[in-house]
């Protein structure tokens, strides 16, 4: 089934998704819906001038502005983000990917394809490097102010997608606080605590901020605005030391030789950290996939995302999360029932 | 006046703290009161051999271990932990220095030297490395579940500290939110967000994760648990990027060679970088200095820390954080009578 693609969205549209949706369908062999204004869609695919296999145009009328409040997706009812959403919602599309308007894209995929059963709060989950591997740490901003609760269910679509996605086997969850022992944390963290050990996950426990690149971890869960400034401030502090490194590196002519000699050592690494080599975060908990980017992406981070879109819905996660969600609520509901008056 | 320092506190105790205090007393001219075990203390001092001028030990029978509960130093009023306090309540240091048991270390601050007039809760700041200079972060761990107010009492404590200690003219206070626009955050920094725009600080609003590293704010408010994470998890990063591009450069003969050139730019970026360069961390809010290391820290970063609490003395920001926090609470108390009934 083809992934509906957001053309409007992200600071380089449509220019950006057209190049990525032609990459992921000439090179990847994806099946895409270019979601749109019909004319400047088709124009950036005239000017790339070559075959459009694989590559259907579905004219969207509006469009969501990037600093516009994200619910006025409810009334764009015909922007392509809203018509993205509906696609995956009627089974014409797997899953969406956007590099729009964060805000808007939640808030269309939550409308129209609407919640798994036993989600409460869909989340955005990134990926980060480690020094083995990846460490998926959820949710990084889509929820605010989580319950004990929100952050079990973050815990077990984190699972899912680290075991059928990312391909981990038997990832190790982790709880992120500010020290390891079970009492350490907030009051939110030390009841979720709780809820995670009788999760039947492979719970670890307490993990702190410096497990998120150690290694030791495969999927951290935390409130939406903890995650969101991780990822932030993660993202910039390895700019800023990639920016001092390169600064250092100018300053005498045998450093600057060096620097030259180094210079692949440096496209490796930044290979590594790349956030376009991932191309989007999934919003995890939704009835299908919704994938989104930066609003910087270009069209190698749009064809990634389009690649992930497209591996997360061969990956089924959806019926396995709802599973397990609604079997950890039955059994609470019989602990329940049996703690009560008999 | 002399800084007392916690011989016995640290994983390389006494002889970090010794060293770091002779590196102090003889270069930098700080008087030390070594506190800590006679014996113990005074060997590593014969082992040096060199001059004790600015030295004076003073004898405490007790210690805290890095892995005891914080609450133990209550109980162990003679560790060398609660006698550094005591010495600063009683007139006798300037402030104090501990690269020993965190929480215990906060305890007793707050218990013999107690917080100043206006603060419910003293806050650990950080100092951040961005692309122009130096960033604080408060509160990186002293307090979680922090209200609207605590987090306006950050901001007084930050403000001052940065003005008068790191140098900085007129600083630029920024709340840590999830986004620049006012509505956006969490409930706790909706509410904080009006307390700091009030209190006649150069605040510049909501301000991001990216924004710690990028110099365009000085002084950074949040809850000690998103500060904790921020502080381990870009500690983390830093070491990681630091540790991927070491493993690149090792890859071929040509980076391996460029590598060694540009050891120098390496050993400038770690220098620009290092904890150590900072040595330790202040507990602010509290009746005189206390400065916090880390458990690995050696002899310069103790000496570090000696000298910055030496700095911090200079400053008499107690004085300055009561006077302003003391005249926000009497504004605060003439508006709600003037909004009250007549």
């Amino acid at each position: 089934m083809p992934i509906a693609v957001d053309a409007m969205g992200g600071d380089f549209a449509p220019r950006a998704a057209v190049q990525g949706a032609f990459l992921a369908a000439a090179e990847d062999g994806v099946a895409v819906l270019l979601v749109g204004d019909r004319e400047r869609v088709g124009a950036e695919l005239d000017r790339i001038g070559l075959s459009r296999d694989r590559i259907e145009v579905v004219h969207a009328e509006e469009t969501v502005a990037m600093d516009e409040a994200p619910t006025s997706v409810r009334r764009k009812r015909r922007s392509s983000l809203a018509v993205c959403a509906q696609l995956v919602r009627d089974g014409r599309a797997e899953a969406m990917v956007s590099a729009g308007n964060t805000g808007a894209a939640m808030v269309a995929a939550k409308l129209y394809m609407g919640a798994l059963p036993g989600v409460d709060r869909p989340a955005l989950a990134a990926v980060f490097p480690n020094r083995r591997g990846r460490t998926l740490v959820l949710d990084v901003g889509a929820n605010v102010d989580s319950r004990p609760e929100h952050l079990r269910q973050f815990a077990v679509m984190g699972h899912f997608y680290a075991q059928e996605v990312i391909g981990t086997t038997r990832p190790r969850v982790g709880l992120l606080s500010i020290g390891e022992e079970y009492a350490k944390g907030n009051d939110v963290t030390r009841d979720a605590h709780r809820f995670l050990a009788a999760a039947g996950l492979n719970f670890i426990g307490n993990v702190e901020g410096r497990d998120v690149f150690s290694g030791g971890v495969d999927v951290v869960v935390c409130d939406g605005f903890v995650g969101n400034v991780l990822l932030k401030s993660s993202e910039a502090m390895a700019e800023l030391v990639v920016g001092m490194v390169r600064e250092e590196l100018m300053r005498t002519s045998r450093t600057r030789f060096g620097g030259w000699l180094v210079r692949p050592a440096f496209a490796n690494f930044k290979r590594r950290t790349d956030y376009t080599e991932y191309g989007a975060v999934p919003l995890l908990g939704v009835e299908g996939g919704c994938f989104i980017g930066h609003g910087r992406s270009n069209a190698k981070a749009m064809r990634n995302a389009i690649h992930s879109a497209s591996e997360f819905g061969r990956a089924e996660l959806s019926g396995k999360i709802g599973a397990k969600l609604t079997q950890l609520a039955a059994e609470e509901a019989r602990l329940a029932s049996s703690a009560g008056p008999v």
